[in-house]
């Protein structure tokens, strides 16, 4: 426990919540190219946030949505760098219980889009580092805080070229963004998986046409669109079959795996939490090799036809599906985008390939002393070191930051499984809130010995 | 030239195109459960025209919708039944250039939803009746509207067992919701394929879920539904690969294709009509046998996961597609369904197959004399005699018509390929109601003169 920070979180719990409703009632879908009104208010929100504890708060702008930049300190100082994004995912589930973007409490848990990811660990973050920074910390602190993570950081790497100095020297960046295995064990990222988006169209006539009259000449393009994507992915092995994709796909050791399995991953936690009917793998280490370090390939949505009550027995004019896949080292998002597109056009000249947003794979060295002094706060505070996990999911910024900023990046998120990342019924909940500030806080102080010491 | 029924035609065309604008601008959506006023508004406006007319008129109701049936001449009379529906399918595609329920007139063109499906063939017919009417004709004549021919009628058998005492003697049926081979060449139906709808259903998890976090664990089930949909339909070759399923599909003698293909149906007309970029046959005669006398396997729509701009990275809970075949004489749709549940259940057994609406497939025999007085008066009015063709599409009224009243049924409509049955902009134009009006007129004296020499 850290006696001082957990009595400035729990001091600080109302005004977390009021400041977490407030960013969470703007709905700042980055894939909705309507939303830049409340993009653009979320950010002036985040300034004033910023300002509210004395940093010094300015939007970067590169193109594309605006950055959030927050300082605290003297600029020549040495800082820690914080990552976080605020926009979020569509809410369109019928699942929700409640107004995705009106964020209700239930007892210590808030429930509303962007919660958990990312705008609830963004606010822990700031309170963080405004409990550092009264406190006297010698240590400068720098908040970003994006509103692109979500459509792939587009403008991230041009961010990065046009701001670099502006950031000064970075000691270690710390990426708020990702998931404990388990409420009961606080785990880290040593890598996260990469990102592909996609874009599958087929247009095979102008019109919609009566199945009665066209069936059996005209093409179907849905038929068509299933017939390619059953050849690029064995739904039933979990398999893909596009020749090329996997082929510098970095294979992770058995002593790595066996690092993953004790990391305290439970199978039945992972099929229960989201109600699966059936998983890929049973086994839990060959499901945490699935999960962390292989690709995948998943089909979002397949438009075109009609989904309305019945059935319109119709030949559609044109589908198109969405699809990703997750990448791990060794794979370039670019060359899995050629080796598809050359494959799908072997299969069906007509169908169009078009890449939606990229990342490449991540992995991070844990010998760090910063990686060290987490594991020493998370012992101090939590009662339990990090297990080592990796994250499934993609972070752009990440890779970039590493190479720009050479400084270590630590994925040390404060989510959980259960909150519902990209879900329904999405929650954050004030005891991660408040472990967030002591753990950070710790580490902070673990920085500054390491400083002196350094 | 029907001089007479020509005249009549020209001095009913505004009240045709006012009654037709009444009846197209009432959305009767069939599959829209929301729809039940409009179409009870519609059957109102239904039995107005025939009570104009002079005809008695009385809603049937069996559950479901109402069937408007009209009576014109001593009940105790031989009849001809002319039957129409007045349903109609949905009308969200984005390609269309006005409101689809609003009528639009342009030049001779009527542009709306249902104008040739089937609302102005059903008036073509109720003018050409009035037209008999008036000049004393000794026949009697009923009709027969339907509004929920485009959901599979499912209620047509049950219509026809409680009141087939009330029809009386039906001395032919005279079904005009079919098309001509193309403008310049009318042609009659010797047959329809049957239809059997189906819904595709699978669910693999309570939530959608982020597919950083579950993917390569959690199952697709986009996917899974894409690799059984593949699994049943090759859409390169456009085959049905479900074992049994065309196992009692009559084949059609060359004898028989020999007289489809003299039906002067235009391959590259066909093509262009709806804009398609490639066809499963080039070769007309290969085109009409798939067209005609072959069943066939169309996906109109898969739903779940996410379809609105970008990329929502999730893994869906669950996924739906709408699928129908369409079958042809030998096919029983029971049989069909059971030999597709079965493949499907070894495929995935989390898979469930639901049936929605069937037909069998219909074929009549063109030496009626009823038949060929048809041919004669298309001779006389159109200057040639009827291409006998093969209807691809279903109309389940006409296999329990034949059935239960004993009386040939003549497959005998108006529309053109080109007025988009089904499809967005969908027209009917006023040469082939006039038309319409002259050929049936005629085709009411040859029928007399059969009556007085039979």
């Amino acid at each position: 426990m850290n006696h001082d920070a957990r009595a400035w979180a729990e001091g600080h719990r109302s005004y977390f919540e009021d400041q977490l409703r407030s960013l969470v009632e703007l709905p700042t879908i980055s894939m909705d190219p309507t939303r830049g009104p409340e993009t653009e208010a979320c950010a002036e929100a985040a300034l004033a946030l910023i300002r509210h504890f004395g940093g010094t708060a300015t939007l970067l702008r590169v193109g594309g949505k605006p950055y959030v930049h927050g300082r605290f300190g003297d600029p020549g100082r040495p800082s820690v760098l914080v990552y976080n994004h605020l926009d979020v995912q569509p809410a369109d589930e019928p699942e929700w219980k409640g107004e995705p973007f009106r964020m209700r409490i239930d007892g210590e848990r808030y429930l509303g889009r962007g919660t958990t990811d990312d705008k609830g660990p963004a606010l822990t973050c700031l309170l963080t580092i405004a409990h550092a920074v009264r406190r006297g910390s010698p240590l400068g602190f720098q908040l970003l805080w994006e509103f692109e993570e979500e459509v792939g950081s587009p403008h991230f790497s041009e961010l990065m070229r046009e701001h670099r100095a502006a950031l000064g020297n970075v000691r270690a960046v710390l990426v708020s963004d990702t998931l404990w295995v388990s409420a009961e064990q606080p785990s880290m990222d040593v890598g996260l998986r990469g990102f592909q988006g996609l874009l599958l169209k087929l247009r095979t006539a102008e019109v919609d046409a009566h199945s009665g009259v066209v069936g059996g000449g005209g093409p179907n393009p849905l038929a068509g669109l299933v017939r390619v994507l059953a050849a690029c992915f064995d739904a039933s092995a979990g398999r893909i079959l596009v020749p090329g994709v996997l082929d510098d796909a970095a294979p992770v050791s058995e002593a790595e795996m066996d690092l993953y399995v004790r990391s305290g991953f439970d199978v039945e936690r992972f099929r229960s939490t989201y109600g699966f009917r059936r998983l890929l793998a049973s086994n839990p280490r060959e499901l945490l090799r699935r999960l962390w370090t292989e690709p995948t390939f998943e089909i979002h949505g397949i438009s075109g036809g009609y989904q309305g009550p019945g059935i319109k027995s119709i030949v559609p004019a044109w589908a198109e599906a969405k699809v990703s896949l997750r990448l791990v080292p060794g794979q370039s998002p670019a060359k899995v985008v050629e080796s598809i597109r050359r494959f799908v056009a072997e299969l069906d000249p007509l169908v169009e390939v078009l890449p939606l947003g990229s990342a490449p794979a991540f992995v991070t060295s844990v010998d760090a002393p910063e990686c060290k002094a987490m594991d020493r706060a998370a012992e101090r505070v939590l009662g339990k070191g990090l297990a080592l996990t990796r994250g499934g999911g993609s972070i752009p910024a990440v890779a970039i930051m590493a190479e720009v900023l050479r400084a270590p990046v630590l994925l040390m998120g404060l989510s959980l499984p259960e909150h519902g990342y990209h879900a329904p019924n999405e929650f954050f909940d004030w005891t991660q809130a408040r472990r967030g500030v002591e753990l950070y806080a710790s580490w902070f102080e673990e920085l500054e010995r390491l400083s002196v010491r350094g």
